[in-house]
C-alpha cells in the first residue's frame, strides 16, 4: 500500500503519551495533574497546556470524589458532550448532559434576550446531586455560573473553565478563578475549546 | 454582578475576527483561504494555523461546488459531526454523517482486526454523489482513503485532513498530499483535531 511504517492503532495512545513525555524532557509534573495536562496536549498537540492549566487546590480530589458519587457532568456544547467517554462515565453512574440544543432553552433565551449558555447554566444549577461543569466554548456560561455561585444558592464540585477565544474569554476565566472556595481547572488565557473540555473530563474519568 | 465590561454575545464572533485580523497585522491572506484560516484560528486561538494549512489548487472551488450540489460530509468522530452547522448544511441539501458509532461498523472492525475509522471510510466510499471528508482524529482514516483513491475506485471532492497527534499523523497527512488530482485541505504537522475539521467545514458552508 505504501512504504511508511505505521504504529499499530492499538498502540497509538500509549506511544503518543511516551512521545509527549519525551518532549517534556526533565520536566516533572505533579503526578495528580500529569494525566490531565498530558491529555490536553495529546488532544491538541499544543504544549501551551503545560503552562496555562491552573488548578485550584482540591480540584482533582473533589472531582474524583464527585465522579465516584455519580456526579452529573454538564457541558456547554454538543461537541464536548460527544467527546466525553460515556461508557466510562456510566461505570460510575455519571450522566453527561448538555442543555444547549433543547428547544425550550432556545425559546427562553430568545424571550429573555440571553444566550442559550446562560439559560443552560440556570437549568444546570437546579440539578440534584454533585455537578461538574465542562465549559469549552461560552464565556457567558462562566459569567452566569460566577453570578449563581456568588449568590450562594448553588455550588458545583468542579468547574472546568476552558472556553477558547478572543472576546470575553480571558476575563470570564479570571472571574471563575476569583471565586473563593470554588474548585476549578482553568486554561488561563485565550486557549481551550470543547476538545480540551472533553479531554480533561476523560483524564479525570480514566484516572479515578 | 461584576465590573468587567463584556462584549455583547451577538457581537462576539464579529469582534473576534477583527481581533484576529489585528494580530495578523500587515499579513494579507488569499481571500478565498482567509475565512478558513481565520476560523481555524478562531476555534483554537492558535496562530499556527496561519502557517500549517495547505490547500491543493482547486480545493475550495471544488468543495463549494460540491456543497451546492448537495454533497455528503463524512466525519471520523461524533465530535466533528456535532461541531458542523447542520442548519446551514441543510440549506444546501448537505447531509453530515459519521459511521464511527454504528454497531455494525464496530462488529466488522472487531472481526477484521481493523480500526472503526478504516471500516467507516470503506462505507463512505460507497456513498452516491459528491463526498467531502472531514477527518480530525484518525490517521487510519486517511491511510484507508489513500488506499481506496489509489485503486481508482472512488474520488471524493475534498479531503479535509486534519487529524491531531504524535503517532502516524504527520505521515498520514503526507500520504494524502502525495495523491495526484486529489483536492485537499491539510494541516501539515501534528496539529488539528475534530474542532478544526468542523471549523473548516463551517467556513466553507458560511462562504459559498
Amino acid at each position: 500500500m505504501n512504504n511508511i511504517k505505521f504504529v499499530e492503532p492499538h498502540n497509538i495512545e500509549k506511544r503518543s503519551f511516551e512521545l509527549i513525555q519525551k518532549e517534556l524532557g526533565d520536566i516533572i509534573l505533579d503526578p495528580e495533574k500529569e494525566p490531565i495536562i498530558k491529555r490536553a496536549i495529546h488532544t491538541s498537540a499544543d504544549f501551551d497546556y503545560l503552562e496555562n492549566l491552573c488548578f485550584s487546590e482540591n480540584a482533582i480530589k473533589n472531582a474524583k470524589h464527585a465522579i465516584k458519587n455519580g456526579a452529573t457532568i454538564v457541558t456547554d456544547t454538543n461537541m464536548a458532550l460527544a467527546g466525553i467517554n460515556k461508557k466510562v462515565a456510566a461505570k460510575y453512574g455519571v450522566n453527561v448532559h448538555c442543555f444547549m440544543a433543547d428547544e425550550d432553552v432556545f425559546t427562553e433565551a430568545e424571550e429573555r434576550g440571553e444566550t442559550r449558555a446562560t439559560i443552560s447554566m440556570e437549568r444546570a444549577s437546579k440539578i440534584e446531586g454533585p455537578v461538574i461543569f465542562a465549559i469549552g466554548n461560552a464565556p457567558t456560561a462562566l459569567i452566569k455560573l460566577h453570578e449563581i455561585i456568588k449568590e450562594g444558592k448553588f455550588k458545583p464540585e468542579l468547574i472546568i473553565g476552558v472556553p477558547v477565544g478572543f472576546v470575553n474569554v480571558v476575563e470570564a476565566k479570571e472571574l471563575i478563578m476569583s471565586l473563593e472556595n470554588l474548585e476549578y481547572i482553568v486554561a488561563k488565557g485565550r486557549k481551550g475549546g470543547s476538545n480540551i473540555a472533553a479531554a480533561i473530563c476523560n483524564a479525570l474519568l480514566y484516572n479515578i
